[in-house]
């Protein structure tokens, strides 16, 4: 029996009126079956998670009331996945499981051995909205367009560090022992099925922001290296701790 | 340009032949479009990695010779992954992540929240190959039958110590502190999308080899909470190390 939680883009407070898009309305309606007077958990990502009841329920579209704060809002660490668009499920993946694991915003790059030259970013921000909704987050991260790596790389701030997740690496796995403690901004970046060419390598570990990092002995596909190396960060330095 | 790997039920060795499945035939010479005189990867799970040189290729057979040997055998560290089978496109996904990230046996448990009552071993099986043949691998977890979780910890054994998943619980991340930092058999517990009953968890927590780890403050799926425990159990006391 899963709560029915939904993401709307309208602000919420006690007994403010939500109008329903009619895809909500279909969800709801059609899919879950939810009559009026029903009730279930909406957010916003901005206002925490509120209780609503369905006060009229249409097939293309309906209102909802929210009724009282069942969760204050928060937000994931400042912490960025950089990933290299792989198939369209295996990036439906990357999207869902970094929304489950924590992380403020979501960069697609394209690197020098990514296949995928483009990505459909209204699909893959619709992707982690559900993907909150299932998890029990309120916040959902943004998902920027696509950029070359090469660019990204050249415009980046200078104070957020970022963990290399480098196929080829020796040593152990993890964000090495010497690596700063304290929070603060910083990105994850994963490499394409084919690994970071050469010349990106080289670029990377000559970044005074870049912390090269091993993911264990054997290769791994971008989604399971997306969450190993989410972990491996979430419980050094996030809020698995 | 990825290399061919293929896994086959034969004993390897220099100069020996090895005769081929219909199902090998068609993917490597229908789908990999290989010719005699090619060369691939192959390895049987217990004589480590072979070069192996395309002898004779037919529509329903063939047959390669093993020319040398190119990675010796190895073994992940003895852990079993014990998990509740979910829907057949996640179940399988667990199984391709517990192969990549390293697991000697995959054990699936019918929990008392568990919908799946059944499962299709024989394809779980040639899930695992095909995960072991994508990353490198040259080993292959064995896949059990389904079994009830409650027999299963029935007849626990005394000194295989397990990581048990609970969302439940309070507390950060990874094995505690205090667990022995020695290698030894132990096991990855994960519960199915319900979570586990009470009694499932009273039981546990009285098992003198239970390790009771919370994974985050979200609701992980079962395949994204497998492969965060998996990074947390190897990289602290697994090959990752």
């Amino acid at each position: 029996m899963a709560r029915v939680r939904l993401f709307v883009e309208h602000p919420l407070g006690a007994g403010q009126p939500v109008p329903l898009s009619r895809e909500a309305a279909h969800y709801l309606f059609g899919v879950m079956r939810l009559a009026e007077g029903a009730t279930l958990a909406v957010f916003n990502g901005e206002d925490g998670e509120w209780a609503a009841r369905v006060v009229e329920a249409g097939k293309k579209g309906g209102t909802l009331e929210a009724v009282e704060r069942t969760a204050p809002q928060w937000a994931p660490p400042d912490l960025w996945l950089l990933f290299a668009p792989v198939k369209k499920a295996r990036t439906d993946f990357i999207v869902e499981k970094a929304v489950e694991m924590g992380v403020r915003r979501l960069v697609p790059v394209a690197t020098e051995h990514t296949n995928s030259e483009r990505i459909r970013r209204d699909r893959l921000q619709a992707h982690a909205r559900e993907a909150a909704e299932q998890c029990g987050a309120v916040f959902v991260p943004e998902v920027a367009d696509l950029a070359r790596l090469a660019d990204t790389l050249a415009a980046w701030p200078e104070a957020r560090r970022i963990m290399f997740c480098d196929e080829g690496a020796a040593g152990a796995a993890g964000i090495p022992e010497r690596a700063p403690d304290e929070p603060g901004p910083w990105a994850i970046l994963i490499g394409p099925e084919g690994g970071f060419s050469e010349a990106e390598r080289s670029r990377l570990r000559a970044m005074p922001q870049a912390w090269v990092t091993a993911l264990g002995p054997r290769i791994l596909r971008a989604d399971t290296a997306a969450v190993a190396a989410l972990t491996l960060w979430q419980s050094r330095l996030g809020d698995w701790r």
